[in-house]
């Protein structure tokens, strides 16, 4: 598997001298994974968290009635995992799954944090990572606790109109958090 | 305004040289402010983040109808601020008030960043900051998708009792997101 897509995003978010950047991309392993494989179950303890290379990841939550929430869905060039229990070492209350056959990198979480240790440019881009998580992250419990329905699945067609092509209307509606019916009918206005 | 609390704060999550930490503390100033006092409005931008020395502040959200949805409720030795417009420097999406008469510490955007360059002590700190930010916001996230009300005020209880004596039915409502009415509902039991 290639990994310049890994090197690009790696660099973009923060600089890395080449030898540098060469030892980290070598912590990275690739692994190719089926449709709707399950990579992390709720209550497991996440020791990885996935590069996507080609393809698409979710992570989502079940609730007490046995519904899908969908947090977080990553397509190429992106990080995904349960983040939260990745840092934490606590078990995740989040499964992470694939959406479509996917090329993934992934890195466990022993070797993330002795790279944190050893190299203050990782630490530096852990830093990042975190602050862009934070963020996406609030940004969306802004949108799902301010905007209705139809706020949101507008606001989806201009921040990430490739959702719409890619995703089956059960992923999309579990990540605007309506109903099916209530997307079909937003989608045929 | 005494500055042991914010010292204890600073050292109970990253080691710091005496030396440093006087010049860290000596960047936060005292701030003394009356109950119900909005520090930062929706859109503005973040240029301080608090520390809460005496009283309580919440973050919240203003819905489209009009509504609170508070976020977040810090109490003594706890920070506070809209961390994303902080983070970003772009306009917050949310309130940032006090709930009771509170004796705050703050320190602004440039001089935190500053530091962030200046003391990897400080860099480290900042990651710990985040980390745990990022790791509140997602057990929240996961307690207001998968939780039903009356799972949601049982975990307060257990968590943050002192909130059920020092919060009004109206903020606690809004912070568990359910009505006053399942609120009085729910303590009665």
């Amino acid at each position: 598997m290639n990994d310049d897509l890994l090197k690009r995003y790696l660099r973009h978010n923060q600089y890395f001298p080449d030898e540098i950047l060469t030892r980290i991309v070598a912590q990275f392993k690739p692994v190719v994974v089926k449709k709707n494989t399950i990579l992390l179950a709720k209550d497991e303890i996440a020791n990885k968290i996935y590069f996507v290379n080609e393809g698409c990841l979710r992570t989502y939550y079940l609730t007490e009635q046995g519904h899908e929430k969908t947090r977080f869905i990553a397509i190429e060039g992106q990080v995904a995992g349960s983040l939260n229990s990745f840092i934490t070492g606590r078990p995740s209350s989040e499964f992470v799954a694939t959406l479509e056959d996917a090329q993934l990198f992934y890195i466990t979480r022993t070797r993330f944090y002795q790279l944190v240790k050893e190299f203050s440019e990782w630490e530096r881009f852990y830093l990042k990572l975190l602050e862009s998580a934070y963020s996406y992250q609030n940004k969306r419990i802004a949108e799902m606790v301010t905007l209705d329905a139809g706020s949101r699945y507008t606001l989806l067609i201009k921040e990430n109109p490739e959702y719409i092509k890619r995703l089956s209307n059960k992923i999309l509606a579990s990540y605007l958090d309506i109903t099916q019916e209530t997307l079909s009918r937003l989608k045929s206005k």
